[in-house]
């Protein structure tokens, strides 16, 4: 088949790979009908995040169940799935808890790269969400969204408590940031404070329910939020971007008693304990557990109520795996749709 | 009147301060019935924390309202009342939420300096909770308990989301480590575990409700508290210490999902992000809303149901302040009661 490899910084490419195979009886063979990149792809790509190479690339997917294990219950070949970044048994204490991204037998996606053609998927039955049916062609970005950057956005949004009533800031304009803004507005939020300097993200900040658009970072981004609270701060506050600065800046934005709910991936990131200590905030995020919201964002999915698929202003077929790379890098797309 | 001021670390003495009077209108005289030595007082003392000396000294109180100030409404000449180390107006956004420790015009009474035989109280009405009655001399040291220790180990517990069903650890053995113990119990917890090495703060922890006692620290005392879970870790874990390694010690002893109440006052603390991030925790604490408790505390004490002054092992006249703090020093007291 065919799958994208890094093989070092900056250079992904599209080239044959072993068909996947079942290796364990729990496991499914999907074949893709779209994947995408993500931005914590760009960690790798950018020579930020050291892995070892060539590695497999991609953690996002829908498709068709080609074929599945002995021991696999409920997933049926022919069913169209959505499956989450970390394979999951969902039966497990951890998992039971809502914390499916800690399984104890959990299987990280990434590792197995599913911008390719198939995907083995571990542990199908706790993993994968069949739909209603075989989708029309126009819901499969939206479908393939909730695998990770809808998952990821709605759990950060739910981390920082939103709910009605509440003032949320969003730290973060990429595809998870505009889908905290989504999920914030599906959670009842009263004011969604979007911060972004891109114009066409705080466009699609706005269709996603944004109520302000805050262009300034850092201190000036903080003031600004300040000011729009009555001096207070936030009292939800979605971190979707990973930096010390940006988890500083949603932490200060945040006044005592509110929440952070923190989702991009932490790199060279130390927080000072006595400012987390006298913030009075609450701290939550970490790998969103994608498996826990997946029936529920597949049901507003089918039912129209959301378009998360937005995200993708992107969409190239599989073999243009490398421009897709270079146009997210570059800050040109926001997210990129491949194709199969 | 007289009142204890450090001077130098090592050194605090008892010496005559001015007699307080009513600054503010909504400020209250109290003339102090007993005051205590917290384990933050260490901290100066020891020359750890700089502060402006001659300082005075001390921040937790009950007593009888001698004075109160033209714009006082509620607290009364007569009445025995107690107090938090923040004094708040109870009525702002932020109280209202439930964060007195944060009001927008709160005052530290460690500025003002409780250790002494007055003290001024700001914002009396939103600050002070007067007691139904003035009570016996054997419920003072509880209701001195509340005014900062008890209400703060229960805070703890309340932002570990403490409570039925679930496995509690507890991080520190001093006064507010101890009574977080006595909170987890009142909140229902299925399992405590004091970590401890002292056998009478041992005993104290198991007379409070404590099921388990571990002995071992770092990561030892983790893997000792991932063997009484079932691999997971706690459910909640409260932190009273406010070092890293405490707080790393909490983090690393709490399951993904779970919550870290951590109080103890954070110095030369700095959290690694990647970890937090990956460890799926929710982090809570901070200066503790004790006047948020209180009533509830002073009800739970009044009525005999709890016994938080069991953590004063020593009790000294005020003239022997020093003495006070050398025995918590050098741990030969939990925590000293002045009586006056």
């Amino acid at each position: 088949m065919r799958g994208a490899v890094l093989h070092a910084p900056g250079e992904v490419r599209l080239e044959q790979r072993d068909d996947p195979r079942i290796v364990e009886p729990t496991d499914a063979i999907i074949r893709l009908s779209a994947t995408c990149i993500c931005g914590s792809d760009l960690w790798p790509y950018r020579g930020i995040e050291a892995i070892e190479t060539p590695a497999p690339m991609g953690h996002e997917y829908v498709g068709i169940v080609e074929e599945v294990g002995g021991a696999v219950r409920t997933i049926k070949p022919g069913q169209f799935v959505v499956g989450s970044f970390w394979a999951s048994d969902n039966t497990c204490e951890i998992c039971r808890a809502g914390y499916q991204s800690s399984c104890i037998h959990r299987v990280l996606m990434g590792a197995i790269g599913t911008q390719a053609e198939y995907a083995r998927i571990p542990l199908a039955d706790g993993t994968l969400v069949a739909t209603p049916d075989v989708p029309p062609p126009d819901l499969i970005p939206s479908l393939l969204a909730a695998s990770d950057v809808l998952g990821t956005g709605w759990f950060a949004a739910v981390a920082a408590e939103v709910g009605p009533g509440k003032t949320v800031a969003v730290v973060g304009d990429g595809a998870v940031g505009l889908l905290g803004v989504l999920a914030a507005t599906q959670l009842g939020a009263e004011h969604i404070i979007a911060m972004s300097r891109h114009q066409p993200r705080q466009q699609l900040a706005r269709e996603f329910g944004a109520t302000h658009i805050v262009g300034e970072r850092g201190d000036e981004g903080v003031a600004r939020i300040k000011d729009l609270t009555h001096g207070f701060g936030a009292h939800s506050v979605i971190e979707a971007v990973g930096t010390e600065e940006s988890i500083m800046q949603a932490i200060r934005a945040t006044r005592p008693g509110g929440h952070v709910g923190y989702v991009g991936v932490s790199h060279d990131v130390t927080l000072p304990g006595d400012e987390l200590f006298f913030s009075l905030v609450h701290l939550h995020g970490g790998p969103a557990p994608v498996r826990l919201f997946l029936p529920q964002l597949i049901e507003l999915i089918w039912n129209g109520e959301i378009d998360p698929g937005k995200v993708f202003d992107l969409t190239l077929p599989l073999d243009d795996v490398a421009e897709g790379y270079r146009a997210m890098d570059q800050r040109r797309a926001i997210k990129t749709l491949l194709a199969l």
